[in-house]
């Protein structure tokens, strides 16, 4: 059993018994970031990198930038909070406007929109990818998302490159599990940019927008994207991909980056 | 080809080709909740039901509580707007403290806390439900999600009694998706009390808050819950029922309300 799940007594009942018996579920932990002082959010997650969480959350939502802009991080994960004070101060604090935006996806429902993120500029980026290197990285990622196999109910998501995964990360929240990812490698020194994010569920509009301001030329997810990702997709210059199952993908979006058969 | 559901042009790549292809994308569309002249929240959602989607939202919030609180109700579809005023001032006007809670799940996934949900009371309910009742009423509910099977990428929701499915809503969020059960009911004046929930997505913590607002006894999915839903379940008097699948099911709490093979 690992850290993310709990045993339960249910009873089971299938055609012919109903029995007393013992399940895993998979654990869900509310964790409040505290930003100089104030009360920010409560992100309901897998209880584990919890710090990671917290400044991916922080940088996702533009509210720091890099390591420096952190001058100091508190976990009590007893309680669940997480107390973070900045170098300066946030956008929030210097009154930018927010918006609550509501996505449809799993984990970090609300973002808060600033003028940073609607001049999101295009990623522009020479990676590339051929086929076989996608199949070989989602094999590799099926394999890896162990507390998935057990309970059925978490999200994985990856930072590659090549056919190679850096980073690897699960979190009941699709959202969260990026976000892990992204301060994982913010807090570790470790780059994201020209390089590749892999996720279990489904592709939303507001993943793109994450992923964009990492640098990040390629998503590739086992599931599917909606319209308003793929349009995202197309307008920020990155390549979605869909439905990457066996040795089967779908291209949604900047084939380009997608090497043929015949190319060097 | 559905209303929720959209053609892209896409390359898909086998082992054996790579051609130009169309393919169906489930829709995420932005709309816009603007209560009494404040931009409230937008949310993403799949494009149908949309006022019951903003009535449930509300009502979710503890914004409004039935159909006399909504004075007027206007719908932009075009531009993804929908205009709310109520009869009274609602919570947030009067100065009440909302708390952001960012959920794992999937849509709606910040919440304002007041302090009526942390008074929630505990579900008191004679409904009982039969084991056939589970496995009719889920046969029933997998079949009618139609933009599920052609897509991959969305949840459903009903509201049931006995065997019977009453009403039944699709979103790309899982709590979208019963938000507008919610609203539907609300509005057209479909009581909830006593009544049962069926969820294609995966159960937390938050969704049972949802439903013990609404007086539902029984919650039952074809997923499985968290142990934080299993624990608020038992707290609030709620049966929840999960991996309701075929002729099997498992109950994680108040069991009494499954008919045993010798019941009357």
């Amino acid at each position: 059993m690992s850290e993310g799940t709990e045993q339960v007594k249910i009873q089971r009942i299938t055609d012919r018994e109903r029995l007393e018996a013992e399940d895993t579920v998979v654990r869900e932990f509310p964790l409040t970031i505290i930003l100089n002082n104030q009360e920010l959010v409560t992100l309901l997650c897998s209880p584990a990198k919890l710090r990671y969480l917290a400044l991916g959350f922080l940088a996702s939502e533009g509210l720091i930038r890099e390591k420096a802009d952190v001058k100091s991080l508190l976990l009590d994960d007893r309680r669940g909070v997480v107390r973070v004070e900045t170098a300066g101060p946030t956008p929030i604090e210097q009154g930018s406007v927010f918006k609550r935006f509501i996505t449809s996806g799993c984990g970090k429902g609300a973002a808060f929109y600033s003028a940073v993120d609607a001049a999101q500029a295009k990623v522009e980026s020479a990676t590339r990818i051929a086929p076989d290197q996608v199949f070989s990285l989602m094999k590799d990622f099926q394999t890896r998302s162990d507390i998935f196999r057990e309970t059925g109910g978490v999200h994985s998501a990856a930072l590659a490159e090549g056919d190679r995964i850096l980073v690897f990360c699960e979190d009941i929240g699709r959202h969260n599990a990026i976000d892990k990812i992204f301060g994982e490698c913010l807090w570790e020194g470790i780059p994201t940019r020209d390089r590749i994010i892999l996720t279990s569920g489904r592709i939303s509009s507001e993943i793109l927008f994450k992923v964009a301001k990492r640098g990040i030329p390629i998503l590739i997810s086992r599931s599917a994207p909606t319209d308003l990702a793929v349009k995202t997709g197309g307008d920020l210059g990155i390549t979605v991909i869909g439905f990457a199952r066996g040795r089967r993908m779908n291209i949604y979006s900047h084939p380009d980056r997608v090497k043929g058969a015949g190319d060097p």
